[in-house]
């Protein structure tokens, strides 16, 4: 008997067995006793671990009995080096913040070396809170591609353009040149992704939109821009152009199924249909909207609406963390606040927006943001069962309500095994502690 | 010279080393490299670390040279044992989950059983998120006091009073009457304190309301009460009785600097007015309000009329975690948003609404609440420097807006190491574990 079961078994890479598999697939199931089989970095089966214990043989086989195994999380709006600027500037509105603060100290700070250490600590970070793939925009982004492609993490790294001049290019054309070598480098990676990012309406003029809008159509790229974030700049935008910048940008032709508009707190109703109509994403990144008291984005008469709402921590900056779990629960508890429904933007919707509508926002829905046969294998597992989280009665709503990152026990990127029982393996953690300390003293000092 | 200064060394208990201490006194000071001497269970001095060594010889002498040192949190509004229903019903409006799933569930699950095992289940969870006193309203208040007693840990269990039969009492006069029992039990004392705890205006009527005033004044205990917690609830109360509730209750003679009034999310300009002149305080809810949309509670305009604001958690069937550094952030955060004031609730204010003002809130602000001499010992140790939270700019904003429950490395209350790098010296964790499984499994299976 033993040698015919032998005889029929597949042999794979890995298998791993789980109290619970999430998938985030249509109905939001929640399967018990379930196993993940994973071959040449994707996932190839997913079944009742009974079954896939006579049916595989994996080189690695796990039992994480008393957790949940869940799609990568997709941070949809970040600026990851920015870490080394977590808690500088706290309790200030976004200009000041920006004028006073985050501006001059980006002067005054931002290297290739910045990049690389704060690129190290962020991905440090979001990998042990459950994140696989993260939207970036900032300044040298070929070291956050080169930082994450040697960590093994999914990147999608933003072709950033802004009509000043910064460290990283003097002016809109040759930040679009940068941006597009850099697209050419990474063409055939599957870790790293370019969409384009202009930085927002009020510091892109119209000539270098229109160019992104005529690349971005030509490439098939998403558009990842900071759009209506305050009431200010809504005003000022009247004030300078006589238009709303969302109407500006329609008007250039850039509200469309590659728009990745950010933040969102100030909408009409006219400009919800133009969004639903166009097929345009949003990037809701709840906890820096709160923190900038920038308003509140109307999450649920988004999805209402049907359009694709996505997740985003925003930089440590203004959250001050880029962890995605605390996020959801943000999002899901300001969603019901702010819907004045209790029944709004439920644990589900917040488990979507921050996996496979993300996916989704970056034209990545074929490879990763659930859990299913044929995608890459961006996995995390998060153990359930800790005293501040027991007990367990619906996995979901556990997941978004209870869990906190520290439950984050084990992350695969493409069925690589990038965290295991909360160590990481790819990157040095004293090291970077170390980095950071140093960096924190050079600027504490200034 | 050693013996010189050995004979002039002060002899006490303890004395704890730090790498900041932040006292939560007026000003808001942080403080370097500083030392706290503790002796009988209290506070005797707070001093640069260099001449606490030289000062004191204590018989346990630790180093927290990552972390900070704070007042033990207070949590001003909880139902400890409900951590056994935690998560049990999401995403559902307040009446709704009241009376199809809350209720419903306390008739068929609470024995005193049920409270031991969910207050030792909820003091664990506490503990180890940096919680050393909770203001309790629930029933079998007894057993809390017990298990709060045997775990070493400051409770005001509310003398709780409701109009219709439970399972503790039958009608309000015997609430009331066991109630003053228990207070006589514990009159005491160092750790138990028992401030009435009428459940909300909709379910007291007149009579036990006037009784308790009457003891209240008498006696000088807090009145723990919910009030205004929906837009619904005041407008039941209108339909009902013709007035709002605070003006019941303020006819009632209970708008006073006993009264501690939870959520308050429904508020006009004079009831502000009335709150503040009468001097009582407002224990605030955000992360309830927020899960049950309840409405939002306007903290800041509170705090500017001088009103003490307190935080709570609620219980962990609405929040869904007693984690008090949880919801200082989102009392931060959310104050901003409701404000649309970048600069309101600050950091330094949330940490003052979950530590002095709770402590003022109950009464006992002459003994905790901040680190001082004269006070009970109830401290808690932050590790600071973790991947997640680095670097460090300013502290008390690192702690509000970066740190997370499982940074709380050390627990004292009243000078009794209760939590000793995140293991809990007074309950067994996996005792904890195994009964909450055996709850979790009889209440799913209904």
């Amino acid at each position: 008997m033993l040698g015919v079961s032998c005889f029929a078994m597949k042999s794979i890479d890995t298998l791993l067995h789980a109290r619970w598999v999430i998938p985030v697939t249509d109905g939001d199931p929640v399967l018990d006793q379930h196993s993940i089989a994973i071959h040449d970095g994707r996932i190839i089966d997913i079944l009742p671990t009974e079954q896939a214990k006579s049916q595989y043989q994996a080189h690695v086989e796990n039992d994480y009995n008393k957790h949940a195994l869940i799609p990568g999380l997709i941070n949809s709006h970040t600026h990851a080096a920015m870490n080394l600027f977590r808690g500088m500037a706290d309790d200030l509105p976004l200009m000041d913040w920006l004028n006073n603060h985050i501006w001059p100290a980006e002067q005054r700070w931002v290297t290739e070396e910045f990049i690389q250490d704060g690129s190290e600590l962020a991905m440090a970070e979001m990998l042990r809170s459950g994140t696989t793939c993260f939207n970036d925009m900032y300044f040298f982004p070929d070291i956050t591609a080169r930082v994450a492609t040697s960590v093994g993490m999914r990147a999608c790294v933003g072709l950033i353009v802004i009509d000043f001049p910064t460290i990283w290019a003097q002016q809109a054309d040759e930040y679009i040149e940068k941006g597009l070598d850099l697209r050419d480098k990474y063409r055939s990676s599957s870790l790293i992704h370019t969409p384009f990012a202009p930085h927002a309406p009020f510091t892109v003029s119209d000539e270098p939109l229109q160019k992104i809008r005529m690349l971005a159509d030509e490439m098939d790229l998403p558009v990842h821009i900071h759009v209506h974030e305050t009431a200010h700049e809504v005003e000022e935008a009247v004030k300078n152009t006589g238009k709303r910048p969302l109407q500006r940008l329609h008007e250039l032709g850039l509200v469309s199924p590659n728009l990745v508009a950010v933040h969102m707190t100030q909408l009409t109703d006219d400009e919800i249909t133009l969004l639903a109509k166009s097929g345009s994403h949003i990037a809701h990144c709840p906890e820096s909207n709160l923190k900038l008291a920038s308003g509140f984005c109307p999450t649920q008469r988004l999805l209402d609406a049907g359009i694709n709402v996505a997740l985003g921590t925003d930089s440590s900056a203004s959250n001050n963390d880029l962890d995605m779990l605390g996020e959801m629960r943000t999002a899901a508890l300001l969603g019901k606040g702010v819907a004045q429904d209790a029944t709004a933007v439920s644990a589900e919707q917040a488990l979507r927006m921050a996996t496979i509508n993300g996916a989704r926002a970056l034209g990545l829905d074929q490879s990763i943001g659930s859990l299913e046969t044929g995608k890459y294998a961006d996995i995390v597992a998060i153990d359930f069962e800790t005293l501040e989280s027991a007990p367990v009665y619906h996995p979901v709503s556990h997941l978004v309500y209870s869990c906190n990152r520290n439950q984050v026990t084990d992350v695969w990127v493409a069925g690589k095994h990038l965290l295991t029982a909360r160590a990481l393996t790819t990157l040095d953690e004293q090291k970077i502690l170390r980095k950071t300390r140093q960096w924190n003293d050079k600027i504490s000092s200034q």
